[in-house]
This record gives structure tokens, sequence and C-alpha cells, in this order.
């Protein structure tokens, strides 16, 4: 993860605040950024997490006491270490290139050492699963020198990420019967689709510690991924590993690793997504309202999630005055009528509110009363030239000139800006910004996303409607836009305004409050 | 999914090649656009897929006979029905609002109607998981009725996706036991993570038939993904269930279906996804290279996709000359190989030809030597501009403005034409085909059917690089063509170009044979 010394830091307290028991912190030597974090981490209280740190065992050939890995390790304030190993013979043949005899060794030494120098030992037994089908005895030998080293749990690890379910809960069953005096934990990766399902049915079989990530972020096909299992084992498998009230993080906790890591939160990650209880409006909804049982699984509140009805034509008043409440605005029933009125006219025109939350907020400010433009719109103007320069070969040029009145009221001063973009939609943003981004400085704050553009009758190709939907975002949330014209640039335009819209007014109300 | 009748029998048609038994297209009367497809396909020759149509049991109080969405399914082409009836009391008390009883009616009188109707139909049990879970018997009955009743199937939905994968093995080898002789299947959502998994230990348990959708595509958290699952069951699982040289289309397929939604595909999605062999450099990729076992779970060329950075894939030589020689283009292995170069260099600035064959068959003549452009540009020129008027309000204009020289040749001629349009790619497309027409008038059949906008860096909004995808159709066939460019409309005009290039010399060459 690509993150800072203090991001990682409120990452750790974000995770013992959810009540995540043992927090792996990397190796605290093996870069500059990583012995930062250590030393910061030293002078941290922490209420549930402890820290470990994370090592390999010894170099084959060296003494245990004599490897600098191991000795960095000894050193750390970290009262766990986290010891990766091989448990496959292939491993150890190919990658580490040494007999299984000195492979065993380096095993039980490292863990001796680091229990000698009074740490709590981890062992991960690397590729255990594929090393398991391949040599049985050698694989079950690794753990057994680990285990009579120290060490305090041996965690069965499917590296590659290959392993099904029936496999894993077959290994690991036969793993308990052959080492029923251990404490197994279980570290999977999501290479064939179920690292969720594979640790799942390890802790059934006996695994009393997982291994993961927050939104199973990890190298190629990622991690298991925490929130998913911790849901599924506090809700489904009754599993108390959390306080309840702690569980009602999940949600905050999985957003905030995708903002802190700059990615735009899975809008179909399970218990946590956006959509994870997205329902159509109508029959379905009254069904979800008459017994939310019927339709979900789980009751997204426990996770810190909402159910998120997704508004259309078939909406009834009562999704609109939810949707109002949530966005903190007064809408009364006569408000929230004419709201679905414009909502259905707009929809027959091509407009779509479901990916559009901002554009709709908007709708209801103006039914309520509380909406206030931005500016008002004179005139602008786009234009692109391709031409060529004998020198420098084919080239395209975009300029926009805005004229504007800003801001309504009494203080309306014209502003004629003109800017040259990427693009009509980026240089029409940019001379919207300069003529009044100092009269809304909270326009600096917003980004524009992601932005798509949608032919609704696609028969008519290039002359037809066009839907524009654009995200944008404040750095605390994203909304969606949408504006639909004959003219791309147009819906462009009133995509863009929306936009912009939703984020000056939406901070004034979090002003107010 | 939103897309038109045509993007969807591309996609019943990459199926077909892939070689999914049965592909379930909707109800044939939902709206215009189902029932524009269905006609569509009941027009089309597949090779291994069946059509299925999709309905609901008869609702209450009505005969089957009588039941409209009953007889829209057996006046359809489509041979099979997938019919979709409740199998948990709950929903059959609080939903369908009708008793126990009526309930098995509606099962039992509706699969036997179509059957009767000369049907094949699947009984999808929805719910039954939770059903079971509540009324062991009560959810046994709804599958005896519809089996009785002459279902060649039934088929175990986990609707609310809410089942961890101990539980629908248990309740799945529950069934096979009670019904020993009935052929099942299974269907679940990624509600708790597990559609993958729920979905393999049900065909360790007996399931004979997998529903799913490509990518997991669903509502909330999704469906299980059929990509992963036929990955799984084939190279994991031993399932003969593809040819293993269309199991090598499979990434080909996640990527088509991303791009018809105008989605980013899942760069982590296993088997497909762009890192799901992507190595970090130094001894792991020296591992790989020593013993690609060591570090990888399968052979990426099995499902198409390529270890490392995904460069195309459009793997190898021989696959470029099997896509010239479909397109009628001699193309010997030298050209092939510069075509593959050229591949790499375009996906390498944002390129990608998965949906744009179009444009990559105009590569393909380009290198072959076989390529003729209908014009050379001088210049073009879009102005759009919003204005007020008192009387009628905001209205927004846009001319484009082409110079350009045509035909290539002795008896070239500047042209300068200027059109309005609804939107700056139309003015262009309108100026273009005024200048050009009368020397092409094939271009006259010509139509835009499509027309996409991607921003390929969405951290930068509207200023990032944008990638535009225009599908266009002659009547008789359907091709993509790309332009990227950080200005949309340059972009935008690159593609159309394209578009209109590959009509016109594509039925040069139908003239020619």
């Amino acid at each position: 993860m690509s993150l800072t010394a203090e991001e990682k830091l409120r990452v750790v307290h974000q995770l013992d605040a959810l009540g995540v028991h043992i927090v792996e912190a990397g190796f605290p030597a093996s870069n500059p950024k990583e012995q930062e974090l250590f030393e910061l981490l030293s002078r941290e209280t922490l209420g549930v997490s402890e820290i470990a740190a994370f090592g390999m065992t010894r170099r084959r050939g060296t003494p245990a006491s004599a490897d600098e890995g191991l000795r960095v390790l000894a050193d750390s304030f970290a009262p766990i270490c986290t010891l990766v190993g091989k448990s496959s013979l292939m491993q150890v043949e190919t990658v580490v290139r040494t007999t299984p005899e000195e492979n065993i060794s380096m095993i039980g030494e490292s863990v001796d050492f680091l229990v000698r120098q009074g740490k709590r030992v981890i062992f991960d037994a690397e590729h255990f699963f594929d090393g398991y089908a391949l040599s049985r005895g050698y694989a079950i030998d690794t753990l057994r020198a680990a285990s009579l080293a120290g060490a305090e749990r041996i965690v069965l690890c499917d590296t590659n990420g290959g392993s099904l379910p029936g496999q894993v809960r077959a290994v690991f069953e036969a793993v308990r019967l052959e080492m029923a005096d251990v404490e197994l934990g279980i570290h999977t990766h999501d290479d064939a689709g179920c690292a969720v399902a594979n640790t799942l049915v390890a802790v059934e079989a006996g695994a009393t510690q997982v291994q993961g990530t927050i939104n199973g972020i990890g190298e190629r096909t990622g991690n298991a991924n925490l929130v998913t299992i911790i849901a599924d084992l506090q809700l489904k498998m009754g599993f108390a590993i959390l306080p309840p009230e702690h569980l009602a993080r999940l949600t905050e906790t999985a957003h905030l690793l995708d903002e802190l890591l700059n990615r735009y939160p899975n809008p179909s990650q399970p218990y946590v997504g956006k959509h994870a209880f997205a329902h159509k409006a109508g029959l379905h909804t009254a069904a979800v309202r008459a017994d939310a049982a019927t339709f979900e699984h789980v009751d997204p509140a426990l996770v810190g999630n909402s159910r998120d009805v997704l508004v259309s034509e078939l909406a009834g008043r009562g999704t609109v005055m939810e949707k109002a409440a949530e966005a903190g605005i007064e809408l009364d029933e006569e408000a929230a009528a004419r709201t679905l009125e414009r909502v259905k006219e707009l929809e027959h025109a091509g407009f779509q509110f479901e990916a559009a939350d901002g554009s709709f907020e908007l709708l209801m400010r103006q039914e309520a009363g509380v909406y206030q433009p931005l500016f008002m719109l004179l005139s602008w103007r786009v234009i692109v030239e391709k031409r060529f320069d004998l020198e420098e070969g084919p080239y395209a040029e975009t300029e926009a000139t805005i004229k504007l009145v800003a801001p309504p009221g009494p203080e309306e001063e014209e502003y004629i800006c003109t800017a040259e973009g990427n693009g009509p939609v980026n240089a029409l943003d940019k001379a919207l910004r300069q003529a009044i981004g100092d009269i809304y400085p909270h326009l600096r704050d917003i980004d524009l996303v992601n932005f798509k553009v949608r032919i609704l009758d696609e028969a008519h190709g290039t002359g037809a409607i066009t839907r524009v939907l654009i995200d944008a975002t404040d750095g605390k949330r994203v909304w969606g836009s949408i504006g639909v014209s004959r003219n791309v640039i147009e819906a462009s335009w009133d995509a863009l305004v929306d936009s912009l819209e939703v984020g000056v007014q939406s901070q004034t109300r979090t002003t107010k409050a």
C-alpha cells in the first residue's frame, strides 16, 4: 500500500477501533518509511490491537542469531512476530535452493531464536496447500518444526490463491487431526475467487486465526477480504469477534481505506458497498418495507451501511422523504409529491436518477425552496479546431468562453471568462471555475472523478439524445449528476453545473449544522 | 443490463462462441427492446447455445392458460423457459400474499402448461435456502410440484445471497438425497462474498447446472461470476465443460462485456483481470520464470490471459492472421508481427481493440498494404454555442466546418463543407458525409448506432485521456471503432472516420469477391 507512515497510523487506529486483534505492520526495516512507522507505533497506545512485525526465516547457511532480518525483528518493539517459511518441497528446491532438511532447520531455529528473545511467534506456512498436495509428510514436518520451537500459532497459507473450498476443508481437517494440540490459522488469496469462502471453511474446520486485508487489497486478485469475513463470521456463523457497536464501523473502515488509497469504493462490495442493499423502487421496495428479511440477508445498519432505494418512476413519496432527510433537507409531503412529478417528467425525457443522487438532491432542494443557484448563465461558446502544423503535425485546440452573472443577489457582477482545455467539458469547467472560483472557494475541493456518456436512442447514432453522468467528490463523499440533451456538450454542461452546485450546497448545509 | 438489442445479440454470439449451453435472454415482452431482441434471436443460427426465455409462475387466481406472462413464454420461439417460483413460506405469505397450497398449484400448473406447449422448463426455486431453513418440508414440496409437472431441472436459488458454503453444501446434499432422480442446478448471489464458492460446493454435491452472469454483473453485490466458475470447474475440478480452445476466449469475453457496458474491467478479477497474473519484479519474477507453477495457480494462456503486464488479448501472430483471414485480408507473418507491435504501442497509449474490431481491421489493412484512406483532412472546426432567446428560452447551436481533399488520387478535389448538428460529433458526421457522400455512395447505408465515452484516468476527471468507441452498421454487420485523445471531440472524430472507412473498405471487398 502506497501510504505514508502517518496514513498507516490512521489505519492502525481505525483497525483498533474496529476491534482487530493483531495488526501486521510490515517488516520494521525494509525501508525508511517502515522504520518511521514502527517508531511512531512504538509510542502509540492502542486499545484492542497488538502490533506484529513481519519477517522471514533465517537465510540458508546463516545461524539465526546472526541473521540480520531476525535481529531486526528481535529488536523491534512489536510483541508479536509473523514469520514466513516454506512448506512446499518445490519452493524449497526451486526458490530457496536448499535441502529439505536445511529448510526444516531454518524454520525451527528462527522460531526458537525469536521465542528466546521474548517474542510471540506466528508461523506462516507459505504455499502450504500446494506443498501438502505435493508431499504431505514434508508439509506437516515444517509445521511441526515451527510448533516444537514454540510458535504460538501455525497459519496455513494458500499463497498462490488457487485452492477451492473443498480442498481447503479437507486439508485443514487432516492437519487438525494430526496436530490436535496446535492453534491453527488461515491465510488465503482470491485467485480462484474463493478467498472468503476458503477462510470460512477453515474456521469451520477449527482455524482460530484469520489473516486478511481490508477490502481484500493485495497483489494480483487480492487477499481474503476481512470486511466480508468479519461480517460473515459475526452475523452468519455466530462468532462474537467484535462488540456489536464496533461492527457498525465496518462500512466506515472500508471507505477510509479506499479514500486513503485514492480508490473509488467498489459499489458492489458485500455488506459495505453502495449497492449492497440497493433495491429498485416499486413492488420490491414494498416487500422490503413489509419485512426487510424478505429481500435483505442482514440488517444493513449492523455493518454501518444503509438501505439504498434507487429512485425511479415507481418510487413513492415515502422514499423521497427518506432521501430528503438523509440529505438534511426539510421536505413536506406536498413538496415530495411535486419532486416525484418532476422525476417522472424528467425520466420520460431520458433522465435517470439511480446513479445521479446529486441531481436528485438538487431537485428536492428546489421543491423544498432551499435551492440557491451559484450563478445566472448568460451564454457560453466552445470552439474546437483541428489543424495541421507543417512541423508539429495534427493538433487540436479547445477554447470555451462563458458569460455569467454571480452571485445571485444585490452584489451580482458580470463575468466573461475564457479558458483552454483538453476538450470542451474540461474547457467549460475551467472557464466556469475561473469565473466563480473566488466567490465559492469550496469549488477548489471538488474534483470530477468520472464522466460517462450514453446515447439513449442508439438507432439515431450521433443524432440521438445523450445522457451524461458525472461523478464528483470533495474527498468526503461521492455524488452523481446528470445532464440530458440532444447535444453532448449541453448535456455535459448541465451535469457539470449540477456537480458543482451539489458540492457547494451540501457544504453550506454542513456549515449550518 | 442497459444494452441495445444489437449489443445483446453480440453478447449472445460471444457466449455461443465461448460454449455456454443456455443463454437466458430475459422476458420476451417486458418492453419493446426485449421484444426486438427475441425477434432478432429467432432469426439467428447459433452453434452451442440454446436460448431460454425467463418468466414467473402464473398469478394467483388466474388459470395458467389465461396468464398473460405464461402465454408470452408459450408463444416465444425459445425452446427453453426458465420459470421462477417461490420456495419460501415467508415469501408466499408476505410478497405473493397467498396460501401455501395455492403457491404449490401456481408452480405445478405453470410448469405443466409450458411443458404441454412443448417447452423444456427449468424451475428456479426462488429463496430456496432461506425457505429451507424456515420450513424444510414446504421448500421441498415446491420442488416436487415443479418436478412432477415435468420441469427438466430444478435450480436451488440463494436469492438474497446470504448463504455460506457450509450451509449450501449441507442443504444441497439433503435435497439430493430426497430427490435422487431429479437434475438439480444452483443459482447464487454474492451478498456474503461466497457466490462462486457456493456454486462450486453445489457442483461437488451434484448440481448439473450453474446459473450466473459474465463478470458477476447483477443487482446489489452481483450474481455468481461465470467467468471464475467456468475456469474453476474446468481447470481445478476437472469438468470438461468447454473445449480447451474455447476456454481461451474467457478473457476476451469478460472484457467485451465490460466494454459494452462502458465499465472499467476489474484488474483484480480472478483469471481474466489485468493483474491476475502480475508479478512484482525481483526474486518473485525470477521464481516464476524458473518454474511458473511456483507462483501461478494456472497457466494464464489457458484462459486467454497473459503473465505480467497484459499487453493484448491477441496473444500471437496466429490469432492475428486468423482475424485477417476472417476479414478477407491477406496478411503474411511479417505483417502480422508488425500489426501486433502497433497494437502493443496503441494499447500502451490507451487503445483497446477488444470492442473495436473495425479499427483493428484497418490496422491490419494498413500493415497488409491494402488500406485506402477516404480523404485527406486539411482541418475542421466545431463551434457549440449556448444562448438565450427572450421568447424561446435557452438554446444550443452546433456547427462544424470541414476542409478536406478527396478522393486520394489524380482526380482529387478540395471540399469545404459546413453543417449544423445536434452535437459536435453529429455536426462533424454530417459535414463529412456532405463532403464525400457523392464519392462514396455506400456511406448512405452506414449508420452510427452507438457512441461510448470513457475517461481512462478517472482521477483527472474531465482533464484525462478519453477513449471513444463507436459502433456502426451497414445493416448487414456491426463493427466497433475507437479513438483515443485528451480531447473528446478529437477522439470522437478519429473513431468516426474509422467507422466510415471500415464500412466503405469492407464493402469494396464484398464487391471484389
